[in-house]
């Protein structure tokens, strides 16, 4: 018997799967563009909005004999021991193929946006903390970990990471996001893809493209944005994910922009994506966003037409269902409504993809590999890591931090003993475990008063919780307040609980109306700060919140963004002084709880100014964060000033660590466009370098500036460097500008095309 | 001797203008493209920001020897008498022609938002309430007053309307709006236009266009629309009344568009308003909103660059100074960097409104035709009964009103004892008096407090102030609850301030971070409500406050928005019964502060849903408004449902008035279109008519829906009627369907042009 072209190794992938469909039916290849949902509790009560009225019925045995596109996250829908769960995947994956006529498993995707989604498995500090270290390599790391973990027990996709810029704080998934500048987003977001497709693991990037501006911050709200903002905000992290980082598949944003919802835009999932970026991925819808063309955004008016619709833009695989792609489109196809070109070029890629994976090859094995642990040390010592990293140390302005070994603490705060408080909302315990109270979190969470007592077994500590995250009982203030009365020192942690849907302060669909501390929190501070004792305000959030009613009232400010498993530790580190905090903001901080939105990119208009009465300006900038020892900024030199619209230049500076402490600085290039034929940002980050130095230690910083970097899509939406003056702003945050040198840029006005440069190398060189 | 061409009245204006610019140098040209604010403080401390700095130096007698565009505000910027000032206009003026070479006079302008803003002139109720009448035709009486005064004084053109459609409540120029809805401020708007223009004064429509949804509604911030939103949204009350209303200025809007500022936007300012509508008069720009281009929005290196930026957009007349269009732009002309078509396009623009305002004929005279009586009594019992017709009851659940005449009435709030409480921004006495505090606001404007005891003499009426409006002290709480508690019913009088530049909690660059009530007044009413002494709420506002936190605890809830210097009269009215209130809602009453933005526009995605936990319904739907008496909606009536994309339907439903009562009902018709190819409002309002009904009486409503109505902006830009089903809906407000009928359109999809129908035409019919 004779091997079909299509299982050949020997032929390229194209052949292989051109002979495939060949031999398919319709029914078949249809199959091939649809997930199911296969851990999802019947009655619906589960971690996704409307899966119960969009999850339809079906015949399992029945629907495997056409094959299947995917498989939905077996291990993140309930508790399950992983080994098992591989055991459990590996039997569907061989029902599948043992069922259809060809044999083909189908791809298991699973979330891991801080982690593996699944019980036992690490959670690492949540995005927008990686976001805070300004460490683009650790997170490659770290990606590389999570995706041999998924890889481990059989997954093959990983639908992350979310490379969405924060445009509204309020919105809850801000703490799945990197920051609010593209270009932080875009270098670690890449960072992140390099690292999980390392391990073989096929990244998803999401959510393309929109999503965070949603109006209000209301959670899937209608985006307001105009061309150029989408353009030289919203797309750059996609574009620098796929170019730098290799992802493969790429989620389609559930919201709609200016009226055109994305699940149904050819002009970006096919024009800009495919045609202008040459991407030959796939891509997938965002769970049940395939129906909701019909049911939410009524630009179609049945199943069927929300297929085509979104099979038209360029929607490959619908996700975790068939509503839409199973039989309603079959039909349409058989009935002459749906070209079948269509199914074809959408399979095509499924089925590439597949192939690239080995999933057509006769010897493809479900069964997982070997032992199945995904918690190792080493794991726990990079989530460590990457936690130390990003803590961020916003204010200090008496040295009281780090605490004296001998002191009397009052912790104090709804946030100080509760391991949950270090996870955001797509942890598997925040995102699962909530339908499963008997299961323990199935992970080592130490919280930040566990240990702060390990970290300073000298200090007296006391505890009193003083109030819940968001109940409105003060009952527990009297307590509080006398701990604080009777210590040296009282830290106050206060902060989010993460949670899906209205079960959280942050997390999606945990969206706020303003920024002040959820519930009676803000309160507490007030009655802690009343005291007269020192308070050290440690916040671990899922967004920034208004910090000015307190400015100058706190003996130190510490934000740590959701900091993972690890993050009790890596902030106890911080206050003792074991750990010199080198995290710095990826997001502002503001002054006041309204007044949004606002983010640091603002052209002139959107700055402070006599012609409104509300002040903008945030308490703490975009990229501040302060450190226990001291950096000089020396010997700033730059190349020739004058440069072409196509040339670069070189500006180097000498960090010099002038403490007595071991420390790393964050050094900050931003560009100033005077004057340009449309509005620019005052200010954009356009180049970073985190440098650790030991006392004394000093090291020279390059960066090599190109003129693509000053780009920006022109009235006439062609992406554009113009001619004229730059400032370059070497800089410790947005706000805080060390050294400005000003080139000139001559020539004729370039339009770039998608072999622009979209980073700004740099090199450290440190004296041998 | 024989006249020039340019004099003779026998030649057509094109023909004498042609001439008139044959004879002139470039200077004489360029003198007619700037004004001058002849009333302008010389220290700069003013009534518009960037005055001082924006201010140049010049020499009157030589600048005026080659001519002058416009003049500037000669009554509104500081308390003259009326006559006096039109003697003073008139001397400026003759200084004017004779210095010449061509004795042609200045344009002179002035402001009329809501009433001539001149000291002495009447002030009528605010856009916001013009709004809340559904009454277009009393808005044109009103206009067509205010153009009779403007002209009695030698003023030629009045900046007004505002025709920018509010996009978040929090703005400060919502008071200047006349809704959230676009076919309410265009068919309001039209008929000021058209009322002003019939006393032959140039209406000026502003902003135009985008500055109501500047981002964080912060004033002058930058604008996120799409394309789509802001054809959709923004443009079509400009459309409306321009072709309706016959506006022959438009004023260029100070922000920037997804970063393209208005006043540099050929697109805007030449293609849509001049090639696409036809326009033909001139574009002003906003008050130094030409240099804006380069100290604001950074798209111009240099006045020169600013001026060339903002005539080749299409901005025929800088106002009111000559920083850009003055020497800099004459030099850059000289110098071949400006092309001189630019001057002779814009001049010939100047001349021909000039020529149209006779102000190119021999016999042109500015002495003042006859006696000024700026605030007579016509004038009062307009403002009265647009006053009155704007009062909203929003709530009354249990009838406590109208009050009883011999009631113990507590009044308390810092509203109801201060005048300038019924104004806006734009009056007189709030934009210019604030200045000139030993001098009185020249009109009667009796407060609420005073017109409650003229109109129950009967009643006890006790006064508190209770707090201030925006001051943090409480010490007048206790005062004011002893009154409360003493009474049978408190009449709470809160609201807003309206002032300029942070000297008010509404009106220009008065913005708010969130809508809860200004200062301590929330906590004041909260303590009244505390004395369970029925309180009934009255708000004199410039835009909605959210009220949540009081639903279900207050007796009744009257919304009044600056309603002018017959205001106190006109809500003391609705409390006694004098008045049966019949104002509706021209923007949605929210439930929390935060939250924001959110109109009633919304596609689907926009409505609550379990998606997020921030739920945006309003307490008070937009079109909300009760009535002392009672309305039947009977014998509702269709013709044939099925039209073509070309077609018209008519309903019909008969109101009939119930109750004992005389008053008025505003019906409403609104569009919901189930599918489209873009995402739609769920639903948006395409016609209304407001009714007056004596007891018993009843009349037959006539909507003539032409399908053009259901157009919209497609996703290629063309704007379309789509074939499919509708809903037309007849609702007492946005959220209170009557009656639902459903339309099918059939035929081809049909692209429109300028042609358009944009109006639903009424009638009604009353039994003979």
């Amino acid at each position: 018997m004779t091997t079909a072209p299509w299982r050949d190794p020997a032929l390229p992938a194209a052949a292989r799967v051109d002979d495939l469909l060949s031999r398919m039916t319709l029914e078949e290849k249809t199959a091939q563009l649809y997930g199911v949902w296969v851990g999802a509790a019947t009655d619906g009560d589960g971690v996704a909005p409307h899966q119960h009225d969009m999850t339809i019925d079906y015949d399992w045995d029945e629907l495997i004999t056409h094959g299947l596109g995917q498989l939905t996250r077996p291990f993140g829908t309930a508790p399950v021991d992983p080994a098992l769960g591989a055991q459990a995947l590996a039997r569907a994956q061989r029902r599948i193929t043992e069922a259809g006529r060809f044999g083909i498993p189908a791809v298991a995707h699973e979330e891991c946006l801080a982690g593996f989604t699944a019980w036992r498995a690490t959670a690492y500090p949540v995005p927008l903390a990686w976001g805070a270290s300004f460490d683009p390599e650790l997170v490659a790391d770290m990606a590389r970990r999570i995706g041999r973990d998924l890889r481990s027990v059989g997954v093959h996709q990983g639908l992350a990471p979310v490379l969405d810029v924060v445009r509204d704080p309020r919105w809850g998934r801000v703490e799945e996001t990197i920051g609010e500048d593209p270009y932080l987003v875009g270098t670690i977001g890449a960072a992140y893809v390099r690292g999980l497709e390392s391990a073989g693991i096929v990244a998803t990037l999401k959510h393309f493209a929109g999503y965070a501006a949603s109006a209000g911050a209301r959670n899937l709200a209608p985006v307001r944005a105009g061309v150029r903002e989408f353009a030289d905000v919203t797309l750059p992290p996609f574009e620098m994910a796929l170019r730098e980082g290799g992802a493969r598949s790429v989620m389609a944003a559930y919201t709609e922009t200016d009226g055109v919802p994305a699940s149904a835009d050819p002009g970006l999932l096919t024009g800009i994506l495919r045609e202008e970026w040459g991407f030959t991925g796939t891509v997938v819808a965002d769970y049940f966003g395939v129906g909701f063309l019909e049911t939410l955004h009524r630009v179609a008016g049945s199943p069927a037409e929300a297929a085509h619709a979104a099979l038209a833009a360029g929607i490959d695989v619908e996700l975790p269902t068939l509503k839409c792609y199973g039989k309603p489109l079959l039909e349409a196809v058989r009935a002459g409504e749906v070209p079948q070109d269509l199914i074809d070029r959408a399979a095509r890629r499924v089925l590439l993809q597949k192939c690239e994976l080995g999933l057509l090859d006769e010897d493809w094995t479900p069964e997982p590999a070997g032992p199945v642990e995904l918690d190792s040390a080493a794991n726990r010592a990079l989530a460590r890591r990457l936690a130390e990293e990003s803590v961020v140390l916003l204010d200090n302005p008496d040295g009281l931090l780090p605490l004296a070994p001998d002191t009397r603490i009052a912790v104090v705060g709804p946030r100080a003993a509760d391991a949950l408080a270090m996870l955001g909302c797509y942890s598997f315990p925040s995102h699962v475990l909530p339908h499963h109270p008997e299961v323990p979190t199935g992970i080592e969470i130490p919280t930040v008063l566990q240990a702060l007592r390990d970290e300073l077994p000298d200090a007296k500590v006391t505890f009193a919780e003083g109030c819940g995250v968001s109940d409105p009982d003060t009952a527990g203030f009297e307590e509080a307040v006398a701990r604080a009365a009777e210590a040296d020192v009282c830290v106050a942690v206060l902060g989010d609980r993460a949670g899906l849907f209205g079960r959280g302060t942050s997390g999606e669909g945990c969206d706020t109306s303003d920024l002040g501390l959820p519930g009676v929190q803000g309160a507490l501070l007030d009655a802690l700060v009343a005291t007269g004792v020192p308070v050290v305000l440690v916040l671990l959030t899922g967004r920034p919140y208004a910090l000015g009613r307190w400015q100058g009232r706190l003996a130190a400010v510490v934000q740590a963004f959701f900091p993972g498993e690890e993050g009790g530790p890596a902030v106890a580190g911080v206050l003792s002084g074991r750990v010199n905090p080198s995290g710095r903001l990826p997001v502002s901080v503001p002054r006041v709880p309204g007044g949004q939105p606002w983010t640091y990119l603002q052209p002139p208009l959107g700055l402070a100014g006599e012609v409104s009465n509300l002040d903008p300006t945030p308490l703490y900038a975009f990229g501040h964060g302060r450190s226990y020892t001291t950096f000089a900024w020396e010997d700033v030199a730059g190349t020739e000033p004058g440069i072409g619209t196509d040339g670069s230049y070189d500006l180097s500076l000498t960090v010099r660590n002038t403490g007595d402490r071991a420390g790393a600085e964050v050094v900050q290039l931003y560009l100033h466009d005077p004057v340009a034929s449309v509005t620019r940002p005052d200010v954009r980050l356009v180049g970073y370098r985190r440098v650790e130095l030991a006392p004394g230690e000093a090291a020279r910083v390059t960066f090599r500036f190109h003129a693509d970097l000053s780009a920006f899509t022109d009235r006439s939406g062609r992406r554009v460097v113009e001619p004229g003056d730059l400032e370059l702003r070497l800089a410790a945050s947005s706000a805080d500008v060390r050294h400005t040198a000003r080139l000139t840029l001559t020539g004729p006005l370039r339009v770039l095309g998608p072999d622009r440069r979209l980073r700004c190398e740099t090199e450290v060189a440190r004296p041998t």
